[in-house]
């Protein structure tokens, strides 16, 4: 696992994006929120996945991994922006509006985007898996996917949501990636169609868990226990505020065993990998 | 070429962004700026080049003349943002930020930027086709493309740029595109790389053209004449105030000249099929 996430880091920093022009900063902008860090758990779900089955791939793999990492730090740029979040810090740095100005934030999000479909289609894979990648990628990172989510999250900011509407919202939001980088994995494995299903459904609910976990940690922990500052948002639109803490402790440890079931369904040597990442990212998973 | 048009026209109206939800406006925003109109100049070119030479895969094309729009779109959409040109109307419209609010500006174009790349993956062509047009999308609508282009206009508003840094910037901002979208269509025709570039390196002089006419139109125009605002520009980078009147007359006759004299060496189909697109939009090109 460690050496899978070394072998990502090394390829990220080889391929950053490259833009050498007479713009002053804009080259810079592009790779800051890369470089910064961040657990890189959806390029790990997707290597995780090809490690278990076709471990020769995982090099051919490293670009399309790659390319979720673009695809979800664009969307944190974009959520940084003084119109949404209007963070000042992200992963411990200065976000691109702050350091730059929003021109450049909104723009390095863009290319961001669009380069994440030019890494899938330049990778040594082929073209008829690549075409699945593109569309796996652009339909959960989209319209269908994690863009309807942001736009409800920010829309119904200040408006109570039911318990269908709040799921929707982070079915929508994250758990969709989540879930397409599992099946990416399963893709490039070619495993069956029913497999990648499997895959993709374990990742809805794994997403949805993680989401319910940290709203018990924001309720629950102090700020030097979850490492980020908790116990904000008693107005919020959470699972907690919803259900109550014991409600909400009841639906993760639910999902929980759903989870690990699904998880024993698998073969042995995809279960195996999965269990050894899951382990390693559960409840630090953003 | 009206026939084309209207058949674009009707496809884009059947297959408009869907995200039937909760949320009460998004899935309007998504195709308001895609319904206001627009010359629809991309997706003609791509349509023109394919028409000349396999016109049986005009359907096929379709989507792939949407994505081209949708890219388009998205772009214009960031650009009209508060952050870059504060604009209140686009094709006669509120723009988006103006008419809902800011989130909806920057989710919708993430969205169409996104979505342009899942109609390319899903249109009714070889996957070998499809990959390639991809490529050709992702990277000249990308970091190397459109997104440095744009980021150089926004940094270098109000400071003076050299005759090859103003070409590198209309190159990547405008040119790029329209070139991808006739290197786009000679894919589909599955052309030759030589005679792929040949259209793309048109495209390049094309949008460049295209640029120093719309700088000697502001210069030379009334508003009534030009149909926009003009005269409005004597500060910024423009052709006109960098080779003067008469040298970006000069810059516009020569280019126009190399043009005419490319579309010669095509053969005879799609010289024609180009013509008749290019008499129409000629000075029309936004």
């Amino acid at each position: 696992m460690e050496k899978l996430l070394s072998l990502f880091e090394e390829y990220l920093l080889n391929n950053l994006p490259n833009s050498k022009t007479f713009h002053p900063h804009f080259e810079d902008a592009l790779s800051d929120m890369l470089k910064a860090g961040g657990k890189r758990f959806r390029p790990m779900l997707l290597l995780s996945v090809v490690k278990s089955n076709k471990s020769l791939l995982i090099p051919n793999s490293l670009p399309i991994a790659l390319g979720l990492e673009f695809l979800h730090t664009y969307s944190l740029v974009h959520d940084d922006l003084p119109a949404m979040d209007n963070a000042d810090l992200r992963r411990g740095f200065q976000t691109l509006h702050k350091k730059y100005d929003e021109v450049t934030a909104i723009l390095v999000g863009d290319a961001l985007n669009t380069h994440a479909f030019n890494l899938l289609a330049n990778a040594s894979l082929s073209n008829d898996i690549k075409i699945e990648l593109v569309k796996c990628l652009s339909s959960n990172g989209g319209i269908d996917g994690m863009i309807i989510g942001q736009a409800i999250d920010c829309f119904f900011e200040n408006q109570k949501l039911e318990l269908n509407q709040l799921e929707f919202l982070h079915i929508h939001k994250t758990a969709k990636l989540i879930a397409a980088s599992l099946k990416m994995g399963a893709i490039i494995c070619e495993y069956d169609l029913n497999t990648q299903e499997k895959l993709y459904n374990f990742g809805i609910d794994l997403g949805l868990l993680f989401q319910i976990q940290d709203d018990i940690i924001d309720e629950t922990c102090t700020s030097q226990e979850a490492g980020k500052t908790t116990q904000n948002d008693t107005s919020k639109n959470s699972f907690v505020n919803l259900l109550g803490l014991t409600g909400a402790i009841k639906s993760a440890d639910e999902l929980a065993l759903k989870c690990a079931n699904i998880l024993n369904t698998f073969d042995e040597n995809l279960k195996l990998s999965l269990e050894e990442l899951l382990l390693k990212y559960i409840n630090r998973h953003k």
